[in-house]
Order: C-alpha cells, then sequence, then structure tokens
C-alpha cells in the first residue's frame, strides 16, 4: 500500500520537495495559499487538499514547510489546523524553521491527540530542496524518527537526530548563529583590509588557506568581492532566524553578546530594505559604517 | 658560498625556525634575551650574536620573531639596533605580528639606510614553526619578496606576497578576526544548544557537515565538548592580536562592530586570568555569562 502524505506549504523549498515525494511514489495531497503552486504539483501528479483538517484526515505522514512560527501554529492548532484531522497513527514534522519553544507547543498539543510528532528543519535553502540534499535536524523520539526516515531520506542527504523535542529547531538555530558569524567576521575582515589598501581577493586566499576557513567563504567569498549579492538563501530569511535565535536565548536564559550584535547588523540591512540580497551581502553594512566597498582589483 | 642570516627571538616559534635553517644549510646568528635558547642553538650549529647591531652587520639577510610591536621598535631602532648594523645590500623581514602602522615605521626607518625589507607575519603557530608549515603573508615590494623567498620556503608551505609595505600585517588581522569570529561563534552555539538540553556533540557534528562548517571546528570543536583547552594557541596572544586589530581599525577609521565585543570577551577571559588556555577556551567566558558548562555525554 502506498503511504499517503499530507504536505503544506509550497514555497521555494516545499514545491521541490513534494516533486521528490511523488517521484519516490508517494501519495501527496498539498495545500498553500498560493493557489498556482497547488496546480502546479497537481499537474505533477499531487492531490489538492481542502484544508489542514482534511488533508491531516487522510494522511499517514504530514509535513509542514512554512515560513514562520505564527504560519506553524495557525496551520496546526487554528481553525480547520491539522489538529482538528489529528487520528491515532499519524505522524506529523514540522520542516519549517520556527521557534524551539513554538514547535514545543505544536508538538505537545499534537501528542494529547495520539499524533506522533517530530520536529525537523532543515538547512541547505532552495539549492538543497531542489537537488534532495537538504541537511535535516530532528528532535522527538527515536522511533518516530524512525518511522519517518525513509521520507527524510527522500527530501535531505544529512539527516541527524539531534535528542528531544524541539532539538532540532535548536541545532538549527545554533547552525544559522555560526553561518551569520562566518559572514560578519569575513565582513569585517574585508571591510578593514581593503580600507587599508589590500586587495580583498589576497585576503579570501590566504584566510581560505589556513586556519581561518569557513565553507561560507569557499562558497560566497570570491562572490563577495565581485559584489554578487544574488541569493543563494536572502537575507531577510537570516533575519528572521535571528529573530528566532534572539527569542530562543531570552526562553532558555542565555547572554549572546556577540551574536546580538550580528542582530542589529541584519536589522539595520532590512532597514535599508536590503532584505531580498543573499546574506552575504550583511558585507554593506559594514561597508556603510566605513565608509568603503570592497571590491577586487582582480579579473 | 652560504648566505648569512641572523635571527633575533628565539621563542617557541623563533627556535625551531632556526633549526630549519640551520638545516637548509644557511650560516645563521642568533640572538635572544633568553641565553638558554642560544645555548640550545648554538649547539646545533647557530653563533650566538652580541646584539642586533653587530647582527646586522654581519647578516645578508636578518629576521625578527618577536612578541609584539614595542620589542620590534626596541630591536630594530633601540640602542645597538638593527638600524645601527643596516648595510646596503642587507634584507630585512619582520615576521612577528604586530600593528601594521608598527611595521611601516619600522620599514620606513630601515629603508632610509639602504636596508630592503618585508613585513611577513606568520600564522600556523607552533605546530606550523615545528612542521615548517606556516603560512606566511608578506607586504613589501616584489622584488625582496623574491629575494627572501627560498628563505621563506624552508620556514612554511604556503607564502603570498599581499602587496605594498604592511600589508603582510594587515592580511594577518584580517586571519585574526575571522578565527576569532568563529570560536565565539561556535561558543555561542554551544553555550546555548547546551542549556537548552542538546547534546554539544550533536551540534559540532552537524555544524560541522553544513554551511556552518569552520575549520577551527574542525580541529578545536571535539576538544571544546571535552572541555580541553590545552594550547594550540594561547588566549593572551589572540587578545594581543585582537589588540592590534582594534588599534589598527583606530589608525585606518573603520568600525569593526562585531569584533570588538569579541575583543572585549577576550579581554574578560585575560581577567579571569585563563590566558595560558587555548583561545578556543573562550567558550568559558560566554559558559560563564549563562550559568552552564559545555561538555558531551558521549565517550
Amino acid at each position: 500500500m502506498r503511504k499517503k502524505v499530507g504536505f503544506i506549504g509550497l514555497g521555494i523549498m516545499g514545491t521541490p520537495m513534494v516533486s521528490h515525494l511523488l517521484h519516490a511514489g508517494y501519495e501527496v495531497m498539498v495545500s498553500d495559499l498560493n493557489q498556482a503552486a497547488v496546480v502546479a504539483l497537481v499537474e505533477k501528479g499531487a492531490l489538492a487538499g481542502e484544508n489542514p483538517a482534511s488533508i491531516a484526515a487522510w494522511s499517514d505522514f504530514i509535513i509542514t514547510m512554512l515560513p514562520d512560527t505564527p504560519d506553524v501554529k495557525k496551520v496546526v492548532l487554528g481553525e480547520k489546523g491539522i489538529i482538528e484531522g489529528a487520528h491515532e497513527g499519524l505522524y506529523y514534522a514540522d520542516m519549517s524553521t520556527i521557534a524551539p519553544t513554538g514547535a514545543i507547543e505544536v508538538i505537545d498539543a499534537l501528542s494529547e491527540k495520539g499524533v506522533k510528532c517530530l520536529d525537523a528543519p532543515v538547512s541547505g535553502g532552495q539549492a538543497g530542496a531542489e537537488g534532495a540534499s537538504l541537511s535535516i535536524m530532528v528532535g522527538g523520539e527515536q522511533s518516530v524518527f524512525d518511522e519517518f526516515l525513509p521520507i527524510f531520506t527522500v527530501l535531505g542527504k544529512t539527516i541527524t537526530f539531534c535528542g528531544a523535542k524541539g532539538s532540532g529547531q535548536i541545532v538549527k538555530a545554533c547552525n544559522q548563529i555560526q553561518v551569520a558569524m562566518n559572514f560578519v567576521g569575513l565582513a569585517e575582515a574585508l571591510v578593514l583590509g581593503t580600507k587599508a589598501g589590500v586587495d580583498p581577493a589576497v585576503i579570501v586566499k590566504v584566510l581560505r588557506g589556513g586556519y581561518a576557513q569557513t565553507r561560507v567563504m569557499d562558497v560566497r567569498g570570491p562572490k563577495m568581492i565581485r559584489r554578487d549579492f544574488t541569493p543563494g538563501f536572502k537575507s531577510r530569511f537570516h533575519y528572521k532566524d535571528l529573530n528566532i535565535i534572539m527569542k530562543t536565548a531570552l526562553d532558555y536564559g542565555v547572554p549572546l553578546p556577540v551574536t546580538s550584535v550580528v542582530h542589529e547588523l541584519f536589522a539595520a540591512m532590512m532597514a535599508k530594505g536590503n532584505g531580498e540580497l543573499d546574506h552575504s551581502g550583511i558585507l554593506t553594512v559594514i561597508e556603510d559604517l566605513a565608509g568603503v566597498k570592497v571590491q577586487t582589483k582582480e579579473e
């Protein structure tokens, strides 16, 4: 018998993920506020769901892939939400990046209805979703993880069980702290070096070759010094993640002296209307402070 | 004819560097305030120099490898300093990590005496010095770089010409910004994750496997989560480098909003008497703020 998978949220991430599930032979019922996205997937063999409640009632597994915490809460706990179609034997994974405390709230509410739940945020962005190479960070019970694993394997490459409910979101938050820090470190290095007269291409080359190396630098460093800030991963999404991180730090009582400044710099990037740039565009904020433009002299 | 190399500064870096030069067939004359270090190298075939002036008078090439800017200024410009033994045809490289403006001051003074000068700080630490695998960042004139290259090749693996005088120090400063940032990012991630109940080994594993990866994390992450802060590179040296960075930012008029906070965190590490720990020990500062200890549950 083919497994029935409900999938809510058909953005740049959800749409290719559903395609992979269809391709792997799952029956998939989808919904999204954007009807064009639903139609596109129905043409590929998906079923159009009426609402989250009816999709949940139909599904063996149900996945949400939504922008932020309030969206997930609304789709799960709101009117005609997943909770109204909850049934014994239903498995649920929220693959959105949301606040860990929000994830736990949703999991607790569904668990009371007999639903087995996971938080399973991803990294790897649009390219990872399209290439089925996402990194998936999973919190919840090991047995639920084991049931979901065949589906995750269709969607991603590195799938890690991180611990109890909420742990997937915590690890995702940790990931986004480090990625943001790596960009800001490179930005401050490039701005200082440029104003002191060094070709930023030399800086990227030397730093990549040694202890300062980061994957961020490998992937985006050469683009940054050519002022190519096409996403990639839009800075407004990283800003959203940084808001989740600061909220989480507040929830757990953890001062984050450096991440908090990084958060403000991303806020400045938003204030300047640069939310559509790649997150490497945080360079422009540091440049503006110093009154200098980073650009390599190399061809 | 064997080339005569003067070498001043026989600490954990200078001593193995001189050994490599002797092994490569150079005649080396050394000096250091620590006579035991001089004796140890004389036993290996080095000559004991009387003072920087006399060493310079004897040398074809002269190298300094000293703790900080004032030390270099004293050895070069002070009484019986290199400048008093300066002669046409002498090549000089300062391989210490010092302020770029200090490097330029020393280079300008020696250049007036006909000495051809480079700033050539290194990264790779004690292990890099011992393994002759240092990364060497060089500022100055290309022709002087070319003359010095055979010597650098004996001492290091990655040798990069960075541009005009002072550029080597600038790139080293950029390197130390990024390395410090990578450690602080990991520290804040580990502290947040630990206080939220996630095993830090999971955090290191997931972050290393994706876009958040840094070499710092590869090398020291597994040690940090076992509370192993044996150096490596002592935090007091990274603090010294951060002081150089902040001074350089002031000299060139570059606000560094995030590095400045990182600098303060290292100052806190010094205030607690932890300057002898590896720089990864910056974790302890973030832990103290949050009242939590990061330690993996894994064996």
